[in-house]
């Protein structure tokens, strides 16, 4: 079942820097790109991505100033790869790689139903100098009922590594989080 | 034995998005600050990362214009969560969590021993807005005899996970990277 996410955790989403999948909707066609240079820069919560005009998606961020972030786990990596290494341009990736574009609520980039998570986003500011774009997170959803959600993280040489055992720091680190989430 | 590193591969620390640490000298005395919210944005390698006038160690970042980024393993948890919850306004974190400095060829803040990377760093622009610190890394070392190679990577509510099972794209992914590193 997916859940829509107190918004204040949707932090916790991106801080671990999992490779995740930006959708966006240029006014005719809906896009995917694979993306691991991502950070949060705020709790609100606000993400910072770095792209460019070398990703086709670019000109729908900068034209229409939405995306969804989308969060794929490890049965999703050859996806992930997949959707990496070819452009919108010339394909459309719903279609080839067999992904559910699912309506938003708040902007007119797909939501990838075979994610763990979502994020409706709008753009709120570009860093031309830097590439940088930074996104205003507006809502999230949770699939709880997946069972694998283990996400992976690019190396950045064509290696990944997967998410592996837990630790629980929470009674120590209890005055950094407990205010916020 | 530690080895210095192709600067090319530099990023390729910071991509998979490990929890770090910063160290800075603020021509006093050393500091360390525990940090998850970080990217990359060129394969220079420059990183953005996240930080303002709420950690002690942004004043020597503006200062000094110099930083490391120090990546602890697994192994180290604790440290990063005690880096974490403490202040360089008063406390010497090196003498309190028993790490070694070592100093670098081109900045003045220290490595950590302890850690199986160091990156030297300049800070090369300052964000105020977003609050966002870019830096550009000036030297690589990876520690290649140390066992612990897994990384931790914060979720931010307390809990950490860290580096699972690896997979190997590259063969998928050769147009991505052969030609960076």
């Amino acid at each position: 079942m997916v859940e829509e996410m107190n918004l204040r955790r949707a932090f916790t989403l991106i801080e671990p820097g999992p490779v995740v999948f930006i959708t966006t909707y240029d006014g005719e066609k809906d896009n995917i790109m694979t993306i691991s240079w991502t950070m949060v820069v705020d709790f609100v919560p606000k993400f910072a991505i770095t792209t460019g005009s070398w990703n086709y998606s670019y000109a729908s961020l900068r034209k229409q100033r939405e995306c969804v972030i989308a969060i794929p786990t490890v049965d999703l990596i050859d996806q992930v790869v997949g959707v990496g290494t070819c452009s919108g341009d010339d394909t459309d990736k719903f279609e080839k790689f067999r992904f559910t574009p699912v309506k938003g609520k708040h902007v007119s980039a797909p939501l990838i139903k075979e994610c763990v998570a979502n994020i409706e986003c709008k753009v709120v500011d570009i860093i031309k100098k830097h590439d940088i774009v930074i996104l205003e997170g507006v809502a999230a959803y949770f699939d709880t009922s997946r069972k694998e959600k283990r996400t992976i993280h690019a190396i950045g040489d064509g290696t990944f590594v997967v998410d592996g055992r837990k630790f629980d720091r929470k009674k120590m680190m209890r005055t950094k989080w407990a205010d916020i989430i």
